[in-house]
C-alpha cells in the first residue's frame, strides 16, 4: 500500500517505534519527556508480559492478567501516537517505513520486533507443534489440553489413549521447564478431580534436551536442582537427546526411540524476527540486526535495533546479549538517553548489560535463582527461590492492576490448590483424526 | 455417529441434561444425593452467566469473570458425568440421544438447550449483525468496537468516519439497555483518552426498540426512568419503529429513515433452540416444547424441558414464563425434586412460578429495579436499583472466586472510571471493506 498513513505532524522530530515489546515499551515510556513525536506501530494493541505466557497455557490465569492495552498504559503521553498496523517493508533511502495502513515517515526508526519461534526448517514440525511465544498459543495449548482429555474420555485403545494423555516438551530452557512443571501440577492437584474416569497414572510427562543441562544460562546449581525437582514432580527429563521428527503423532528422537502424543510444545529456539528492506549484511545469525554499542544497525545512522532482534556483538557477549526482557529494557531506556542527546548535539553513550540475573520456576514452592543481591551473587534453590521468583514478576507487571489482580489469584490457587481458567473458548489444536471406540449394542 | 457412548452405567435410573445453562445446571446440582445416575451434556464445557455478558463486550470483565467450567463446578459431584459432546437428535422409541460421541441411552431425558438469537428469517441481518448471546459474540463485540476505532484514525472522509464511530443497538430490552448504557460510558470516560485524535462528539448511540416502552416486562417507571437514564447519557433511543434492512452499512428503518453504521448489535429478540427429533406438535410458537406443570413434553413422560425452552402454558403465563434466568433455575429446582418423587411412586408437585422481580442497569449509579421485599413490591431507580443490581448480580455468580473478582473488578473499575479489557484477542467483525483515505506524497 502506497500513500501516508494519517498520523498528525507535530512539527518534531519523529522517532518511529516498531513493536512494543519490553524493549519497545521501555523505550516509548522513556521518551514520555522528549523533544520528539513517538509512532509506536504494532500488530496487536496490547503488550504481552511473555514470562508468565506459560501459566495462562496451564490454566493457572487468565488472558487479562499477563496484556495491557497500549492506550491504556501510555494514553497520557502526548507526544506518543499508536498505530494497529503490520510492518512490511523498510524504505531507507526515503526514510519511510510500509505498513498495512500506509507509509509511515520517521526521522529515527527503532526496530523491536522481538524474537519468533524457531523452527530450523523443519516444516512438519511448526506445522505440528504448539509454540510459546504469544497469547493465541498460550490458548491453544490450553484448549488442546483440556480438548485432549473430553476426547480421551471416548476411548478404549490404550496407544490412543496415552497419545492423547501423553506431552512431550521439546527444549529445556526457562519455558520448557516451567511448563513441565506446571503440567505435573495439573497432574497431581486438578485432572484427577475433573476427570475422575481417567487415570492419570498413565500421564507422562517428556521434557527433551538437547544438552547435558536444564537452564543452560543459568548456574550449575540451578540446573541441577530444577532437574531434581522435576523428577521428584514425575517429569521424565531426557538430556542430550534430540528430536528427529514429529508427524503430529509419534515423536521420533535421534536415539531411535520413539514417543506417541497428540501435544508436542515445541520451546526449544527462537530466532529474530527482521523487517524486509535493510541489506543483507545488517543480519547477523538468528535473523538478528548487527548493532554498535549504541544500537545503530550498522550503516543506518537513523536506524536502530533493540532487544531480541539485536545482536550486539562483545567480547563479553560474542553472539549478542541473552534474548530475555532485561537487555531489552535497558537498551530501551539507554536508547531514549541517547536519542536526546543526539538531538541535543551530545554523543550518545555505550550501553552496558547490567545483568540482575535470572529465575525459574519448577512448581509450588520450587525455584531456582540466580540473582545478584546488594551487590552479591545470591544463588538459591527451593522455596526461598520461589518466593523471589514470585516478587519479581509481580513488580514487573506492567500496571499496579494486573499486580494486584495476580497477587490475588496466586494466593487463591496456593490455598485452594485450584487452577481455574479450565475452559474451552477459542481456537483448539484438532489432532489427527481418532477413531473412537465405541461398541455396538445398545447396553 | 451410531455406537455408544462410552459413559460407565451405575445400574441407576440414568437423567440425561442436555445443555447447562441456569436450568440445567441447578437441577444437575439438586440431584446431588438422588438415586441416579446424572449425565450432564453441553457443546461448551463452561457454563455462561449470561446475564453480564454485556460487560464483557464493552470491556469492563475478563471472560474469566462470566464462565466457569463444568467440571470444576461439579467435581464432587460422584453420581455426574460431564460430556463434551453435541446433541444431534431425541431418538424417543429407543430412548437414546444421538451425539457427536454416539448414542447415549437415558431412563429421563431433560431437554435445557436454552435459547438463541432470533432474526426471524432475516438472513441478511444474521449475517451483518452482531448476536450477544454467547461469550464468542461478547468477544466479538468488544473486539470490533475498538477495532473500529483503530480503522477510523486512518479516514479522512466524514461519512465512512462516522459509519466506524456509531453504533446501532437493536432492541429496547436489558441486553439492549444495558449494552447501550455501557458504550456511553466508554464515550465518556475511556475513548477521548484512548483515541485522543478522534473526536467522540461524532459517535452516536442509537438505540432502536419497536414498542413504546423500553424494558417491556419491568414497571411503568422503570421504563420510563431507563429512557431518562439513557437520554441523559446521549444516547439516541428510537422508540415505535422498526429496522427494516441493514446490508452491513445502512440500517433503514420503516419510517424511511437511515442511519449508517458498520457495527449493528441486535438484541431484539430470542427464539428457543429445540432438538430434532420430537414431532412437529410438541412444538409452540418461537421454538419452544409445550410441557405439562410437571415440565414434561406433552406425549413423553419420560422428556422433560425446563428454562427458555419450555413453554408451560398457564393462566397467568399464556405463552410460557418469560426467559430468564430465575424460571428456569426454579423448574431445574423443581424438577429434581419431582424426579425423586417419581422413583419413590409418588406424584410429581406442580411448578408455580415465584417472580422476585426484574433489575436493568443503565450506567454508573443508575439502575432501575421491580423487586419483592419482604413480600413487598418495591420499584427503585437511580442509585439504591444500581447497588441492589450489583448486589443480586455478584450473589448469583456460580463460586465465592467469580463473586471475589467481579466485586473487586468493579470496584476498581468505579474508582478509577476505567475499564481495562481493551484488548483485541480473538475474532473481530471484518466490515464491508473501507477505502482508507491515503494521500499521495509523503509530507
Amino acid at each position: 500500500m502506497e500513500g501516508l498513513a494519517k498520523i498528525e505532524d507535530l512539527g518534531k522530530p519523529r522517532v518511529v517505534i516498531v513493536g512494543g515489546g519490553f524493549g519497545g515499551l521501555e523505550l516509548a515510556k522513556a521518551l514520555r519527556h522528549a523533544p520528539v513525536q513517538v509512532v509506536l506501530i504494532d500488530k496487536q494493541n496490547y503488550h504481552t508480559f511473555q514470562p508468565l505466557l506459560y501459566q495462562v497455557a496451564t490454566a493457572g490465569l487468565e488472558v487479562d492478567a499477563v496484556v495491557s492495552p497500549f492506550r491504556k498504559i501510555l494514553d497520557e503521553q502526548e507526544n506518543l501516537f499508536f498505530r494497529l498496523a503490520e510492518v512490511q517493508r523498510i524504505d531507507a533511502e526515503r526514510q519511510v517505513v510500509e505498513t498495512s495502513i500506509g507509509l509511515v515517515r520517521y526521522d529515527y526508526l527503532v526496530l523491536a520486533t522481538g524474537a519468533t519461534t524457531n523452527y530450523f526448517g523443519d516444516a512438519e514440525m511448526e506445522r505440528n507443534a504448539i509454540a510459546m511465544k504469544s497469547v493465541m498459543d498460550a490458548i491453544e495449548l490450553r484448549n488442546t489440553v483440556l480438548s485432549n482429555f473430553e476426547k480421551a474420555l471416548q476411548l478404549g485403545d490404550e496407544v490412543q489413549l496415552n497419545s492423547l494423555l501423553d506431552f512431550v516438551i521439546v527444549g529445556g530452557g526457562p519455558t520448557g521447564v516451567e511448563i513441565a512443571g506446571a503440567l505435573s501440577e495439573l497432574r497431581k492437584h486438578i485432572f484427577p478431580k475433573d476427570y475422575r474416569e481417567l487415570d492419570f497414572r498413565q500421564m507422562d510427562i517428556h521434557l527433551i534436551q538437547s544438552g547435558d543441562l536444564l537452564l543452560k544460562g543459568m548456574s550449575a546449581e540451578a540446573s541441577r536442582k530444577s532437574l531434581e525437582y522435576l523428577e521428584r514432580f514425575g517429569v521424565q527429563v531426557h538430556l542430550n537427546k534430540r528430536v528427529k521428527s514429529y508427524d503430529g503423532y509419534t515423536v521420533t528422537l535421534n536415539t531411535g526411540e520413539t514417543l506417541v502424543t497428540r501435544t508436542l510444545i515445541w520451546a526449544a529456539g527462537v530466532a529474530g524476527a527482521p523487517v524486509d528492506g535493510l541489506p543483507p549484511e545488517c543480519l547477523r545469525k538468528g535473523g538478528r540486526y548487527a548493532v554498535d554499542e549504541f544500537n545503530r544497525v550498522k550503516g543506518h545512522p537513523h536506524i536502530f535495533a533493540i532487544g531480541d532482534i539485536a545482536a550486539m556483538e562483545s567480547t563479553e557477549y560474542p553472539e549478542g546479549h541473552p534474548m530475555l526482557a532485561q537487555p531489552a529494557m535497558q537498551q530501551g531506556r539507554l536508547l531514549a538517553h541517547n536519542l536526546e542527546r543526539l538531538l541535543a548535539g551530545q554523543a550518545p553513550q555505550p550501553f552496558r548489560y547490567d545483568d540482575k540475573g535470572s529465575l525459574a520456576t519448577i512448581g509450588r514452592n520450587h525455584a531456582v535463582a540466580d540473582i545478584k543481591l546488594l551487590g552479591k551473587d545470591l544463588k538459591t534453590q527451593g522455596f526461598l527461590a520461589w518466593i523471589i521468583w514470585m516478587f519479581v514478576h509481580l513488580m514487573s507487571l506492567i500496571s499496579f492492576r494486573n499486580r494486584l489482580f495476580v497477587f490475588l489469584n496466586w494466593t487463591w490457587s496456593y490455598f485452594t490448590f485450584d487452577k481455574g481458567r479450565r475452559y474451552i473458548i477459542g481456537p483448539t489444536r484438532e489432532p489427527v483424526p481418532v477413531e473412537a471406540t465405541t461398541e455396538k449394542a445398545i447396553v
